[in-house]
């Protein structure tokens, strides 16, 4: 699955997402952008293993939070970024080898706050797929300042 | 400040943060194990970056889930890990270089679910600290499997 | 809609839904008992108003909880009980009026961990449903004790 | 001990309280106001317990709730209200008979968003004190408009 780039929504989120040092540098990879939807993989490796050799929770957090973030982001005008104010994540499984993906929605989008939902998915080889975490989320549209 | 490995707690901590790939990978240090209480490092970088260049969410994030889940281990017997159920973290200011600093402690141990709490300061080159983020966390004690 | 409690399980979350005073006294109502899903009404009226005449952010938090809880129930076996650990709930909009309705589901039921999730929705006189309220939740499995 | 009302803040706070239809209802009794700081008291009775017969967790959330935001409100200036927009809630006990106490603290207050935290305590008849809860919460300041 290639990135679909035509619009200028996923332009924008693609834009900010190359700008995170710390994405780039667990190799995150934007997977599709739309309106009030955004999902993201992470790949397997020992940047993100905690100390059983499972993905690490705070990988899963990081990849959540972004989900979320970029699906807010989606709902809102031009020249506007979002900040996350907080979020909440529930661990359900820890997987080994494969990729993570994490799947953000927009629940109700605003002026002043936004909340979103996000899912993480562990894929194995065979792409089997396993519902690792669940995230509820808290942000606020701030203007653009780069 | 180093870290006072002389107890069997501090010990133990120590030997388990060891295998956090992704926590070498930040090159996040165990600053300080007491009974109910642990205290890390993060220092800044490129790896931990978002895209206006302050230390990354998911970076306190994890840095939180961390501190607030050694604390937890502090409290349980010998041979007992802990696993985070789930986290809620507010962030409240981003920094740029320096450090980060997240201290964990123990609200409530018991046998089936330990609370806690996490705080995560910024420390610029002038040791001024600034309060970054507040988690809240749910862990459980389970049998340690390596 | 009357509830059906043709099933085991309805009849268990009727029993133990009849003792708790504080939804009799709020005049709370079951709905729909399925497994992994339960629905709960609350009428409108100044038991459960805060300081603008809409429904408490009070009350939505505790529908929503007992939304989850029964939910949780619904997959446990015979003689257990649920333990709320903690939840965390968005307030998207306050309504006047009408009843609340909320619809509590199972992420994933475990022996030691339950992880649930509610939708709050406001129901006003026309029938026009507006969404209140989204909560996450962690609960353990206890024996019942009476 | 009788509440302080010689204070602005604390006649604002009190005279907001004073509108709250759920916690009139509940008997809930404003303590003490001070600049970031709220407490608030909830007597033990049948409007407020669970089917176990302890406070429900249903009220010990409604209570932090009030707690967190009445502290909010105290750190704001004349003219404004607090909206909820989330919180998150871990139940550490639950007891019988005795009264409630939520305290609720300002961790950080800003012109458009403010977090806080709560306690909530139960006193038992020989005045014991018991920690039941801890919440973490988000506001929004909003204009008054009654």
């Amino acid at each position: 699955m290639s990135l679909d780039l035509s619009t200028p929504v996923a332009q924008r989120v693609a834009a900010s997402f190359a700008r995170q040092g710390m994405m780039n540098h667990l190799d995150a990879k934007l997977l599709r952008v739309v309106a009030g939807e955004v999902e993201i993989a992470l790949p397997y490796g020992d940047k993100v293993t905690q100390q059983q050799g499972g993905f690490h929770g705070g990988a899963m957090g990081a990849l959540a939070d972004i989900a979320g973030g970029y699906a807010a982001l989606t709902v809102l005008p031009e020249g506007m970024e979002v900040t996350t104010v907080e979020y909440k994540i529930n661990f359900l499984s820890s997987k080994q080898q494969g990729e993570l993906r994490a799947v953000g929605k927009v629940v109700k989008g605003g002026k002043r706050i936004v909340v979103t939902t996000a899912e993480v998915f562990h894929l194995d080889a065979l792409g089997q797929s396993t519902l690792c975490a669940v995230m509820q989320q808290t942000l606020v549209p701030v203007a653009q300042t780069y």
